[in-house]
Order: C-alpha cells, then sequence, then structure tokens
C-alpha cells in the first residue's frame, strides 16, 4: 500500500477503504506520511468530501492512535463537547448538577485558543484548584463526588492533534468529515458512555449557519452511536456570547450565579437543556422527567452544594466563592453606545477577541492567560439601547489594554433602527 | 498576504490574483512556503481548477524564479517541445533540418526519466559529443552553424523544478493547469522566439485521449502567445512507440536513416510535420511551402550534412555515423510472438519499460544509463503476424536483463483476432 495511490484515489472521489484510512492514520501519526503528503490528503478530502463509513473509520484508527481511558469501572459515565464559543460557562453548572442525580462526569477538558475560553483556565481561577490529578486521584474523586475534571492527561488521539496542527496552517480546518472526525476522535477515547454535543453556530462559531451545525452534529451522533455510545446534540446559537460575563474568572462568578439560581437567562436555558438531555440518555428516562429532576438540582441547592464540594475535593479555596471574592481585574472601564438603537447583532468572535485583548485568552499557546480579566456585558440580544449608555464593563490587570480592547469590543456591536424581529434561535436543534 | 489565505481561497473555487499567484510561486522558491502549505494548494487546483489568467500568471512567475535565455542577438530562433514519449527521435532530425532553411534552433533538453528517453543521453551516445558547452560556446555555434542542443545549465524555472519533485509525491501531476504552467515556464525562459509542441496521447503518454491532449495544446499555446510567441502545436499518437527503434544509441541510428532518406513511417511523418509548422511559423510563409522545404532539405541530403556538422561541432567523432558503426548492445535476443493476430495496440508504456530493463533509461535520477541498450520492433500497427514471428530484437550490455525486458515486451503486444478498423491518428490535430 502507497499514501501516494490513496492520495489520488481520494483526489478523484473515490472511497478509501477502511485499511488505506488505517494506513494513513498509522504512517501520519509514527511520521512515515510527511506533512506535505498529509496536507494533500486534508485537502482532497476537503474538495471531494468522505461518506459516512469513511469518517467513522478516520474517527477511529485516530481514536486507537494514543490512549483510550477505560471508565468502564465506573456505572452511568457522561461527557459533554462544545464545540467553542464565548462566555459558554456551561461544563462548570452541568458537571456538579449531574453529579448530584447519579451521573458520573469524569472528564478531560482543555485550555482555551484564540478567542474561545477553555473549561480548565475557568476552573484555575479559582485559587488552589488543582487540574492535574493522577488517573488514580482521577477516578477515586469521581467514585467518591461523582464528578472531576482535569486536563488532558492521557495521549489522547495523537493522530488527530498532528493532523489538527497541519490543517490549521494549511486551510483545511473547515470539513464536516474532519472536523467531526477530529472532535470525536477525543471524545471516544475520553471513555464516557453518554456524549451529548453542543453544537454552536454563528459569528462566534465554527459553523455559520444552523444548517451546517444540524449537519456537523448529526454526522457526529451517527459516528459516536455506530461505537455502542449513548448520543445526543444540541444544536445551538453563537450568534451573541453565551453568558454575560466573558473571561475566566468571571465565567466561574457567572456559573456560581446559575448555581445558586439567582441568574436565569441564555445561559442557564442552555446549561438545563444539555444536563436533562445527558440525564435522560444516561439513565434512560423521559425527557420532562429529567427537565424536573435538572430543575430541581438547582433549586434545592444541592448542584450548588456539589459544587462546592468538587471545588474542595480538588483543592480549591471555597471560600473565595462563598464570599464572593474571587479576583478580578483591578482597571475597569465602562464602554459605552455612542448611538442609539436596537441589539441587532453582535460579532461574537469579536467580543471573544475583546476579551483575549484584556490579556484572558492566548493567542499562541504558550501564553499565560491572566484570569482575572475580561468583560461583562450590560445588553441582551435585541434590546433598546440609547446612546451614552453602558453596554459593557471590561476588567484587566494591564490598563494600557483598555484602550484597544474598547475599539474592538465597541465593533462587535451592531445596532438597527428598527426593533429586530428574527433573533436567532437559541436551541436550533436537539438531535437525539 | 498570507499562504494562508491564498490556500483557501483556492479551497473555495475563487480566482487567484496575479499577487497572490506571484507570492506563492516566489515564496515556495525561497523556501518561506513550507512544502506542506504547497501541497495543500497543488491538491486545491487540482481539485478546483484555474482560469486562463491564474495559468498564465503562474507561468510567468514560474519562468521568471530563476535565469531566463536571452537569444534576442539571434533571428529566427526557435524550440520544440514534446510531452515526452518512446521512439521520440524528432529533436534529432528536425534540429538539423531547420538549420538548413535558415531558422535558428539553440535548443536546452533533457535526460530521460521513467519509460521516456532524453535527447541529451541520445546525442552522448555518439562518441566525443558534448552537451556541455559555455553560453558563449553555445551561441557561437548557433551563430555559425545555426544549430546546437546542450544540457540545462542555466536554471531555468526552478520554482516548477521544486513544484514538480512535490506535485511528483502528492498525486497532483495531473491537472492541465499545473501540467501547462510547468512545460511552459521552461520553454518560454529558454528564449525561443518560436515554440512549437508535440504534445502526445495515449497509453505512453501523460494525456490519455486526444481530447485531453487538445486541452492541454491549447492552453499552452495561449499562454505563449499571451507572452508574444510565436505559438503551434501538433497533437500526436504515442499509442505506438513513434520510430521502430527504441533506445539511445538506436534511436541515433533511426534520426540517420530518416534524414539519409532511407526511412519512412511514423517517425519521419511527425519530423516533417513539426519542422514544416516550425518553418512556417517561424518564416511566416504558407504551410506547403514550408512542407516543400522542409522535404527538399531532407531529400537533397542537406539536412543530414548539417547533421553531420552540427555532430562535429559539438565533439562527436562522425565516423561512427558515416560508417554506421555506432556500437549497440553485444547481447541479443529475438522475440517471438506466441500467437497469430492483428496487431491491434501496443502498450506503449510498457515498451518504454522494457528498453529500460535493458539498461536504456533511468529509473532515479542518479542512474547512468547503458547507452548501446535498447530494442527494434519489427512490427507495426494494425499488421497480421503470425506464432513464432520475431516482433522485435532486444540489445544490451547485460545479458541477465535480457528475460524480464522480453517478458515485459511480450505484455505490450495486444493481439486481436480481425483486422484492426480504428486506428489511432497519427497527427490527431493541429494548432496553429
Amino acid at each position: 500500500m502507497r499514501i501516494f495511490d490513496i492520495i489520488s484515489k481520494k483526489r478523484h472521489g473515490e472511497k478509501l477503504s477502511d485499511e488505506e484510512i488505517k494506513f494513513f492514520v498509522d504512517g501520519y501519526t509514527c511520521g512515515d506520511v510527511p506533512d506535505y503528503q498529509a496536507a494533500a490528503l486534508c485537502m482532497a478530502i476537503c474538495c471531494r468530501g468522505m461518506d459516512e463509513e469513511e469518517v467513522s473509520a478516520l474517527t477511529y484508527h485516530m481514536m486507537n492512535s494514543g490512549d483510550t481511558v477505560d471508565l468502564s469501572a465506573l456505572p452511568c459515565t457522561a461527557d459533554k463537547h462544545s464545540t467553542g464559543g464565548v462566555g459558554d460557562l456551561t461544563s462548570l453548572v452541568i458537571a456538579p448538577t449531574l453529579a448530584t442525580l447519579g451521573v458520573n462526569i469524569a472528564k478531560m477538558s482543555g485550555r482555551g485558543l484564540g478567542h474561545t475560553g477553555g473549561t480548565i483556565d475557568k476552573l484555575e481561577s479559582i485559587p488552589g484548584f488543582c487540574t492535574a490529578l493522577t488517573g488514580e486521584q482521577f477516578m477515586k474523586q469521581v467514585r467518591d463526588i461523582g464528578v472531576a475534571i482535569i486536563g488532558q492527561t492521557a495521549d489522547l488521539a495523537p493522530a488527530d492533534k498532528k493532523l489538527y496542527a497541519l490543517r490549521d496552517v494549511t486551510a483545511t480546518v473547515e470539513s464536516l468529515p474532519l472536523i467531526a472526525s477530529s472532535i470525536m476522535s477525543k471524545k471516544l477515547a475520553a471513555g464516557a458512555e453518554t456524549i451529548v454535543l453542543d453544537v454552536k453556530y454563528g459569528s462566534g462559531a465554527f459553523m455559520k449557519t444552523p444548517e451546517d451545525a444540524v449537519n456537523l452534529a448529526d454526522a457526529m451522533v451517527k459516528i459516536g452511536r455506530d461505537m455502542g455510545r449513548r448520543m445526543g446534540a444540541l444544536v445551538t446559537s453563537m450568534e451573541f456570547p453565551l453568558g454575560r460575563k466573558i473571561g475566566n474568572t468571571l465565567e466561574v462568578i457567572e456559573a456560581v450565579e446559575i448555581l445558586r439560581g439567582e441568574l436565569e437567562g441564555d445561559a442557564k436555558t442552555v446549561c438545563v437543556n444539555l444536563a436533562a438531555n445527558i440525564l435522560s440518555l444516561a439513565k434512560n428516562i423521559p425527557m420532562d422527567e429529567a427537565f424536573d429532576a435538572v430543575n430541581e438540582a438547582i433549586n434545592s441547592g444541592r448542584a450548588y452544594e456539589k459544587f462546592l464540594t468538587w471545588i474542595a475535593a480538588q483543592g480549591g479555596d471555597v471560600s473565595y466563592i462563598k464570599e464572593n471574592r474571587l479576583p478580578v481585574g483591578k482597571f475597569t472601564r465602562e464602554v459605552v453606545s455612542a448611538n442609539d438603537g436596537y441589539v441587532s447583532g453582535m460579532d461574537t468572535e469579536r467580543v471573544g477577541l475583546a476579551s483575549c485583548m484584556l490579556g484572558a485568552g492566548r493567542v499562541t499557546k504558550d501564553d499565560e492567560p491572566d484570569l482575572s480579566a475580561g468583560l461583562v456585558l450590560h445588553i441582551n440580544p435585541g434590546e433598546k439601547i440609547t446612546a451614552g449608555q453602558s453596554i459593557a464593563t471590561l476588567y484587566t490587570s494591564d490598563e494600557g489594554k483598555l484602550d484597544g480592547a474598547e475599539k474592538m469590543l465597541l465593533s462587535s456591536l451592531k445596532l438597527s433602527d428598527a426593533p429586530v424581529e428574527d433573533m436567532p434561535t437559541l436551541i436550533y436543534k436537539v438531535i437525539r
């Protein structure tokens, strides 16, 4: 078998066999297949596509290119994956909520890159919180309290890691077969029995239209199901930031507000829907029962108690949370609208970039983010605002960053003269 | 400007600007653009195509990536390019013939690789012949006798050289825009005013169908014309080897036979047609006059005399030619047909490979070919043959190579029970 013939076959729109896909994945992982041949094949896949069987095979062989986590000793394990967004704090709320309901959340999460945040950075903004547990500590914690979220320790899907870095510089990221197999190879390797995906669409997401997001969600649900997992997916809007607070500490604060029942809104709605879908799949119960259980877990305060238990279990100092004194950036600025109008949209990517510019994010992998930086939005989709009204407060440890971030944030705001009719649907579709 | 955006644009089927194509060619030549990004772009070009303007820009910038030969001191310069074939001795005949007719042939040629031969190897099979002249010697010889053919000394189109090597291992060779720009960048850099292309179709050629060959020829003629050259192209069959003799010395012998007026057949027909087209374009005279002049040059013996003058001028010992004692491989074998039938076809690539296996060719660039090796075919397209009849004689310096070459040659022969109706057209189309 030669990689040349595999590239040529895909170039001419032919279907690759399981053996051919395995030959490519294994060869690329060990370095026998050089970057330039892998780049040519990725571009051919972008242009010619792959059918379901090919995508399943690609996912399967990428999943098996490194370690796979064995969670079979734990009952009722579940995981959630978001395709990435701005102000997306859902993992922080869902994990403890489900842990109170008999669902085990043994989760590996990532760090933020570019305009999107990462759960690990958010958790590390809690003083003392440790995201690096050993495998044994991790399993013990889940067995004891039903929840643990750690940074990726195992070498999950190294083929995907290498391939993603290559795709990132060869304009071959946007491709349903490549995105679906990339996400699912890691998620499947992480071992949970139930997986619910939150596939975002809109200005802050990979997928710009809800239709594309539905196609991606369908493909991923199919892959997971073929490999024996309980699968579900929500397609949700990233046309606006999900939470009103963006930044690492700020998102922990908003998650706490939701868990305490102090805050309603889009972020809570998505959290409740994700949690209810996971619960329904994991426990095989009807959706209405699942919704009731999730709402009860939050309203009763049990979810918040579990959150505190979890944070403490991983070394976090819960007094900062209980006493509402998680540190936020000492330099602040009110960003004021120059015009009257209705908030018809926000370029969510720009909102994320503004938060990045305040220090909250990473431009390259080696940057160390300012966990106390970020911004709090004071406006909601569709709302009427007037010139001079504050639309957001910026927070940073570096005063020099305020001007640039303010400009970036103002450029994200879209105002219209008339009330907005077709606002984006928050939960566009639920796939079960 | 970023190469990423250029790849992405082509990936989405958009047209690249002149500046973008220059940025890619210059960046790839100097190493700023790595192989993996160039591979992704080549695959995107294969899948999405390029329009005429893009192909012209790609050709122009590849031509300017290195040296360009200035032949403007010489009047009426002409060059010919063949897309490569088996038994293709036409340069050896055309060059001296045109030199007798006031057309200056100042030509750089290549070496053979794979199943196709190269003019430089053929010329070096004449004892003493030197293919490495200085620029000054080269120009002086053309001025003195109207013809010189040397190996590529100048650094012509290095971008193409680098890109071709990459395309060869990434399944991106077959692509009209990439093939046309590759060939034309080198031909245009070589400086001749008139260029006539011999675009081959069939089992021994790049282009398998005459239609594909016509499209390629049209594209190349257009590129050259846009850059102010006098352009023509013939689309000719490579469904059979062109000459009856294949190998380096053997093709020189066949060229001599044609120049002496001792041999008629397909090879001579293509030589005369190419020469007449070049003459007509270079001198701006009607085709019938051009044909008469070419035939007269050969029939009068002047072309043969010029051939001897040329060979001597480059140091070749013409006594070998005059006395018919150019050395051919001392081990020979008659290859005999096992069956009766009509010669319906030959897999020309396999005939070339048989010659290669006898030692005549190069498998890799560093091989040193056995110039005396090759084979002489005794059959013609469509001819009826009987079992036991010799179809070819093999020649080699290494007896051990005969068995393998015999098998390969026999596998190239296609016999049919009934006379063959639709034989491939030797000269399928003339583009002017």
